[in-house]
């Protein structure tokens, strides 16, 4: 499973992070988390999977899986599709990319029989709550309003962290905690950290930067 | 520009037909193609377009695109995306992946500045109407009810076969038609043709056949 | 709040409860209602929400709400209009009308500030649990698979029942469990009760009955 | 059928258009299109539909229709039930309802069924075109992005409205072609006719006015 504290970045479908790019970037996070030992993970679009996995040492991790099974599903992410494809984890419920709550439910299912580790994002307490009851590895709350922003969620709002830090623990302890929305360095990851999450997940503070190893480097220090 | 009349076969999520599956049915669509000189393209996973684009010379189409700018839009399809993996064309609207008509419209949009080609697919000669007006390379009709059973549209319903092309003539001459639903057989492709179609669409006749060059061939016979 | 035991009656979009037919189903519960002592509440279709509260004395549900404010949402169910229409309840994410997780979460928060009840559908004990943990007045869960069907959830699954009851004791002990699925008349009420529920939710078990009156009058008998 | 030219008003889902206030509003559309002669029909919310066809004579409209048949559909919007609560026509894929293009070909010939008009809403030139094959009794074209703004389609747009009346010719001429976005006084309606169309849609600049009788007078001013 992807050691922890660790700092998991969802390149999205930019343009900086989209083919060869995604690449590149995979390599600098392999680079880095090789020489400082900071488990590093990185959510590449379905298209560069394969690409990225074959190269790379640190876990490639799909953005999205469907609640399909194989058969007639044109179009759409099969899990076990991404899993061929080299990923051993995925993003479920990002807030770009909402599911309804029984689908959620169905992914998690489908990837733990599959031997995928799963990251189920949250938007609040609530549903941070709620998805604890589902007993995923991990989940990742970022409010949406602060997503690509420029001010961390461990700066604008750090009660909703440790706040769902707490109410997690209450539901299944088991359940690890990401933060996100805003974080752009290591004294963001440093401060998720003391609020109690076990890592961030991060998209444009990386994908953005001129100076991507620099930047990755700086969020390594905070661990 | 795909040549017509052709052969666009659409792998769906089929475990048969997921990561290296995937490839081993490119590569005898490869030898067919070659050795008949008969048109043929096959649509593939987003996660295997990367992987087939780069072992044949068939065209890869991706099986879907989504309505999407570059940015943030995690885990969905972006049309740079599959462009960059290889893919030279696009399946838009199959019937397992139905779209919002305005978003029809942007993907079509969209994957004409790209340079990739689009297979729009409908379900009858109304919406085919619809379609053609949004001046597509081409479009394939399939009725959902005999998709993916026993009997070809061109013998279970050859009317709208015809019917389709000559309403989508009188919108716009330059849109190719291809039909499918059910299509199997060299025989099946042949009656298309006389019917007036550029080609077939077809998916479970092959992928779920114990031997695919066996059934290629004998669809290739049709043209 | 509604009295527990209680009857729920969704009559979806049949033919049979659409218009003036759902008024009179409605009316023949209000005579029951008050007749026999037992807590029963009809949800119907949008359309028909101010025709049947006008009408009767038991409680009016509808049958969904969307996550939307006042303002720009054509065609979408606003929750502030089922409630000016005389709703004091709601269904939400019924099997036939999932919600994301995120949008549940918004449902119920607005249906609590505008004093209106909510039943939260599920379909399994683990999606139970996750809707325990936001804190509605009811869920009701059904296994999709029964819905419709000939034999009631409480005999084709009764640990379905019992274990949602007990899970979601866990989670929150305000939450009260109805069951639902196939359940047809007093013994099936009775049942559900045994196992633990606070009620039943039903549709056409009375809706496609010949004789309502006979059917509901066998449902109050199970309680 | 709707007389043209013709006023529509889309009320959508404003707090000054709920329930009783819905219905004020339509009855100051009932008196001054008695008065005036204008042509002009109300769409409102579902729950809303029922209370104002019995209080007034101009046409009342749905704002949506779901691709559904009577049945298991809860919380769907029936074509058969706003028929039965009082609707004489509806729109169809608003620009904040959209719909897929074999839905939008569901409700209209369900609508056709029925005896129900229909208005579908367009957002460019290539939809509308799409659109007028489907031959439905009118369609809207509207700019999204000038949708609630403070400038009228035919100031911002004309050649949007001209454009889309004469492709729409081509296609079927006995499509009328209603526009909308920014529509706010008699003006704009004039220039509407001036254009080509057969009226207008328009929602804000009646329902957020203060005066919503002079704003509907001086709309029918343009006529």
């Amino acid at each position: 499973m992807l050691k922890t504290p660790t700092i998991v970045l969802n390149v999205k479908t930019y343009s900086e992070a989209t083919g060869v790019h995604a690449l590149e970037i995979a390599k600098i996070m392999d680079v880095i988390s090789t020489e400082t030992g900071v488990s590093m993970a990185i959510a590449v679009q379905a298209t560069d999977i394969t690409l990225c996995a074959k190269a790379v040492h640190i876990p490639i991790y799909a953005q999205h899986i469907d609640p399909i099974k194989p058969g007639s599903s044109t179009g759409w992410t099969l899990p076990e599709a991404v899993k061929a494809a080299g990923a051993t984890g995925t993003l479920i419920n990002h807030s770009e990319h909402r599911l309804k709550l029984a689908d959620i439910d169905v992914c998690l299912t489908k990837a733990k029989e599959l031997g995928i580790e799963a990251i189920i994002c949250t938007n609040n307490i609530a549903t941070s709550k709620a998805v604890a009851a589902l007993a995923p590895q991990f989940l990742a709350v970022e409010p949406p309003e602060l997503i690509g922003g420029d001010i961390s969620v461990t700066t604008a709002d750090p009660d909703i962290v440790s706040g769902t830090v707490q109410a997690v623990k209450t539901i299944n302890k088991n359940v690890k905690v990401l933060c996100g929305a805003g974080v752009k360095n290591g004294k963001d990851v440093a401060m998720a950290l003391e609020l109690g999450a076990d890592g961030v997940l991060l998209a444009s503070g990386v994908v953005k930067a001129k100076d991507k190893m620099m930047v990755l480097r700086d969020l390594a220090d905070g661990i």
